[in-house]
């Protein structure tokens, strides 16, 4: 969906307007697109790019020193004309040619093609080259059919490099030539793109379907799929890429290679880097060396959801050129600071915290830590039961993340304190090692307050004796006050202080008056379920709201609801011998 | 949406295992983070950001030299924990301390306190600084209780770049908070964004309409409106930021600004570029001075849209910090080649191309130079008619956009014209200069080749003599042959050459037989829609295929509907004395 416009119909010129006032530094307009601020040097060949509009940072911001020299920008998705064009490369020109590359779609190949029958007519000698590295788009004996998606870049950037050597125009042309034989891409689709003023996607993908090889306007791809897992879009584009390698290239094992993964608008670079993670695995099995692989969008569709992969397989000549220095608005290369020395302190740092540290503890605290464990695996199994529900009263008005969270979280607390059991802990140091984990692992506030919980009632108990009532409902009492003070809540704000209070006082009562853990656990409980539901009837305090804080008037807090029935699970697996009877 | 993931519960440790596989030049993975390859230097304070997962570039984008010196990340939307934080600033720390910086939310003002609680006990001095720039999230009166969010990268970049100094970690901590001091954002966002494995968004707004002030996590605004047009976001934007100036700004007149314009997540970079084009003027209004601007995607919400807008109000020494050089995976500031001088050959090229050449021409050819105005209206006239049906029939098998692009080049073709007739030109000349304006404005195939057969007329019909109908004849074939010529299309491929051939082989025929151009002109007509009805018959030929061509059977090809039709137009206003009959 294309939102932010004026005139639809002034969306590319108002566009690249904007464009060129952001990136003074590198660029200036001119009638048809943009040059380099600084101008071609002497008696340097000019790459001058160009295309659509809409696919940005191709082409425009891909202008700048050691890549073009100029980008001729047409409306969106068409080309720019071939007067655009020329008057572009008119004023790239530093007095050794021009050459034009583009994508091979019909329109760009007409209008450059144009264009450089004009610049011969100006005196000015101009190439043409059509980008074809898209192998979804025709067979291999069709090469030449084949349109121009992300290889664009590693293919300009050979060519600028090897202009910015000085090198006359055919020999450039050669080496455009050499970059675009060796380079390849494929890409998949998840959804079209919406243009400035347009109420409908301009092609769709059906929903949960992935198109495979689909074309960055929408022209046909090879096929459609199920939408796979990221792995899986890693694979199937690695293996296409992999079965057709250049002439030249026998085996992958041994070669190195330029990787691009290419987001086309709207994935997300985490999604991208999700994809990547395993695109590198994938090649490092087959034994290609990978070398400067950008992870981003560099050639993009709008809004289309979709992803390329490309790899140059490199030799030398195309590696000097691909390792080259540049600076453009979109695309840097090369480190503007002078590397300093690593020093003493960056050597890592990757001792696993705490996690080896386990005070001796008694036979007794040893022994209460095994119900430490049953209460944590009682913990852990009503949060997972609990977890869909929690996730949905709390998406009321917050992020829905509750139930997730509680299940990270009660998870590593558990197999923390397992491991802090199998070492020897006393149920103090279980308790903090479970806390730790369980503020490590969810993250987030609820996160850290369940730490907090675990650790200060772990410091209460310690690891000499076994903990009696009154020890417990003091534990409890300080992870109450440690709560509060940590995140700033207090009761009736609709927190988990509006349980964790009265939860504690009730224990710290029922504890006061002789009664044993098991009853005085159930008091507190009942408490703690009633103050849970009637968090229904409050607002949360100005300042501390969530997000649409006051729709969740009639649903119980999520971290209320959480900890009333942690407390009901945790004592249905109290011991039968309440821990003061041992 | 979310769609490349495999388990939703591993994303953000599988992103960032991939994100620090393909930036090993700039980051070293560590338990709960990254931080630089080259260590920090001995002695320098080490700046170590952080927070939840699913802000790219935000918070591991931001590592390397001239910014941060680690980052710390958690889940999706969630802050890391304590223990996570600790182990990079760890890892990151050169001796001199650690500064943590992130924005202010209430989960990661816990966790990164903790951290800095557990540091001391590790004998690492460590202070903490949350970022609080959104105006929307609280009144003037309560800054410290303002979010965080793309304010995160001026604040944060002051303080390293002071770090990078080599300034002690108090004076840091003053630079940040001076920093922040002067640092204000506002933001915007059409819709919500959806998390790994969720089916539905984490929040919403309602299509159509523009939240403003929404938080980067959902939280709530300050209001919402009917969406705006990319100039009017603007001036919500920077209306808000200049009304409420920092301490020490009277007026906004004569100040210096960094400006962030800062792009969500599917908010696309063409968009942006037309919002900050308003942006600049605005500020420039309002005499402030920009430096070095940003426009990007800097602090995104996963693919949440909207947009805020950033200024860091600048004193002497905050430019200083802004401008020095950094080199991160995602920000790199400063030149990595060193700047060549601006060459002759960069003189700027702003000849308006041809419009001034108008050539002598007769008196007799410069009355039939009234005729061309006639029909160029006419035809103009039916393609703003039938724009929207040619959209239509386009958008079957095509990217729907023939009927905009015909009247970009209908309503260029006219102005030029115009121009050129009250320049004196004659028909020639008049045609020539309306097909160089239809194809340079616009643009794509079908531009380039209007252009071709408006220049092919005009250079048959000269200057000099009334057109007779055999010339016009003569104009039509010779456009015809260079339609086939530059588009590669035959008769039978569904494009606009079905109609050409026919209409330029009837019309010549006609000529022939000495008929007056009118009527030749219906003949010619008639056979030019029968034609282009009969195109709806024809699939079009493979290798030439439009997306999805073959849906195109029973519609025919737009562009042979708009040729029959302007053909019919233009019978219309071909004057009662023949052209030929003067």
């Amino acid at each position: 969906m294309t939102r932010l416009f004026n005139d639809p119909a002034a969306f590319a010129d108002e566009a690249l307007e904007g464009f060129a006032a952001a990136h003074r530094g590198w660029v200036r307009p001119v009638t048809g697109g943009v040059v380099r601020a600084a101008g071609t040097p002497a008696g340097q060949v000019a790459v001058v790019v160009g295309g659509g509009s809409g696919h940005y940072p191709a082409f425009s911001g891909l202008v700048g020193r050691g890549l073009a020299h100029g980008a001729a920008v047409g409306n969106v998705f068409a080309s720019p004309s071939a007067q655009q064009i020329r008057s572009v490369a008119r004023s790239a020109h530093g007095g050794a040619g021009v050459l034009l590359m583009y994508g091979n779609y019909a329109g760009d190949v007409l209008h450059f093609g144009q264009a450089a029958e004009r610049l011969a007519g100006d005196g000015i000698e101009a190439r043409t080259f059509a980008v074809t590295d898209d192998i979804s788009s025709a067979a291999p004996e069709e090469t030449a059919k084949r349109r121009g998606i992300a290889g664009d870049l590693p293919v300009f950037k050979a060519a600028a490099a090897a202009a910015e050597e000085g090198l006359p125009l055919d020999e450039v042309l050669r080496v455009a030539e050499h970059a675009n034989a060796r380079t390849r891409s494929f890409g998949i689709a998840f959804s079209g793109c919406t243009l400035p003023g347009a109420d409908h996607p301009l092609f769709t993908v059906p929903e949960a379907r992935m198109a495979v090889g689909l074309g960055i306007h929408g022209e046909p791809g090879i096929g459609e799929e199920s939408l796979p897992t990221a792995d899986e879009a890693a694979r199937l584009m690695v293996g296409a890429l992999l079965k057709e390698l250049p002439e030249g290239v026998d085996t992958p094992d041994g070669q190195r290679a330029a990787v691009i993964l290419n987001g086309l608008g709207s994935v997300k670079y985490e999604e991208l880097f999700v994809v990547y993670r395993k695109v590198a695995a994938l090649l490092g099995d087959a034994g290609v060396d990978i070398v400067d692989p950008e992870v981003g969008e560099l050639v993009t569709s709008f809004d289309m959801a979709g992803v390329s992969l490309t790899l140059t397989w490199l030799d030398d000549r195309l590696e000097q050129l691909w390792r080259a220095p540049a600076d453009t608005p979109a695309y840097r290369k090369g480190a503007p600071l002078a590397q300093e020395p690593a020093t003493e302190a960056a050597a890592p740092y990757v001792e696993e915290i705490d996690d080896s540290r386990v005070p001796d503890a008694t036979e007794e605290s040893r022994g209460s830590a095994a119900h430490v464990l049953a209460a944590l695996n009682a913990v852990a199994d009503i949060v997972d039961t609990h977890a869909g529900e929690l996730g949905r009263i709390d998406a009321v008005a917050g992020d829905g993340d509750h139930g997730i969270g509680m299940q990270r979280g009660t998870t590593a607390a558990l197999e923390a304190a397992v491991r802090a059991h199998d070492l020897g802990a006393g149920a103090g140091t279980v308790l903090v090692h479970a806390g730790d984990a369980w503020a490590d692992k969810a993250g987030g506030t609820s996160g850290a307050l369940w730490g907090t919980i675990l650790r200060s009632l772990g410091t209460r108990l310690g690891d000499q004796d076994a903990p009696t009532a009154e020890a417990v409902a003091q534990g409890v009492s300080d992870a109450s006050d440690a709560v509060r003070r940590l995140g700033g809540a207090e009761v009736g704000d609709k927190t988990m202080v509006d349980v964790l209070v009265p939860f504690a006082d009730t224990l710290a009562e029922a504890a006061g008056e002789g009664l044993p853990l098991t009853e005085a656990w159930q008091r507190a409980a009942v408490t703690a379920e009633k103050a849970a539901a009637a968090t229904a009837d409050l607002l949360p305090r100005k300042g501390r709201a969530r997000p649409h804080a006051e729709k969740s008037l009639g649903t119980p807090d999520a971290g209320a609801h959480s900890l009333a029935l942690i407390t009901r699970a945790i004592h249905g697996v109290l011991p039968d011998h309440p821990l003061d009877q041992h």
